[in-house]
């Protein structure tokens, strides 16, 4: 068991290479994708990142589908992280467990400021053995900013 | 008035450039964004997009917040010629009006094929002076893999 003085354990994305390795928005491999990192802290999952200047909506404000874009991968992976850990397992073992997306739903509450890092916090809503849905802030200067809700299906092996 | 004779009339996107010209999903002057562009069809405004190999998701599959930002954008500026319309103004024109999204709903049916163009296709479900909703089907090798429907709210002057 890691304790929390042995430092954050790897990140979900980390752990699950081998099924998206590429993906646009969590995908270490993609060099032009968002490359989002997520880690339990208790019972939430959260990622910091920072946008890109091309990720603009307007000026100054972090696009909406790029705000889609990580609430997903973020709460996606968050989906498998909790299956595994339902099933008492290592996140990454075999047999591989994962999530998809089924449907997602954001509401973006106010502008997203984009010079500086921006804190999603996810937590598991419902958690069924074929669905879990995940409820997921996103954070930036303080301010709730947007907040979405994703339904994940589990992948057949 | 143009008519179909005359060709296809300029994109939405081109029309209300002094918005949004440089935002991720639809700005014809952001080098590293999707570049959209949403045209009328009679009742329907559609958009014809291929991806890039980077928006992948898994393996031959579109990213799932690649097709949010697609989807989210298309439907924004749908929303923006819908109003634009139903005031009997030009696109573009002044005083400008703008459409932001308030919230974005996706249903992810089956994976979106990413080996050739896909298409979008938007309707106005509901329409007040300050609000309209918009629905979009993204369809793929002729098979509807999406569904998505966003609420889009005015923007004060």
């Amino acid at each position: 068991m890691t304790t929390e003085s042995q430092g954050p354990s790897p990140a979900f994305q980390d752990l699950i290479r081998p099924f998206g390795e590429s993906c646009f928005g969590c995908g270490g491999e993609n060099p032009h994708g968002l490359q989002i990192k997520s880690h339990w802290e208790g019972e939430e999952a959260v990622c910091r990142w920072t946008p890109r200047p091309h990720h603009v909506a307007a000026p100054g404000v972090l696009n909406g589908g790029i705000i889609a874009t990580i609430i997903d991968c973020h709460s996606a992976c968050t989906a498998t992280a909790a299956g595994y850990r339902a099933a008492g397992r290592e996140i990454g073992s075999e047999p591989l467990l994962a999530y998809v997306t089924a449907s997602l739903h954001v509401d973006y509450l106010q502008p997203t400021p984009m010079d500086g890092p921006v804190e999603l916090r996810a937590r598991v809503a419902e958690q069924g053995e074929r669905r879990i849905v995940v409820d997921c802030d996103l954070i930036a200067r303080g301010q709730t900013t947007a907040r979405g809700r994703g339904v994940f299906a589990r992948m057949k092996a």
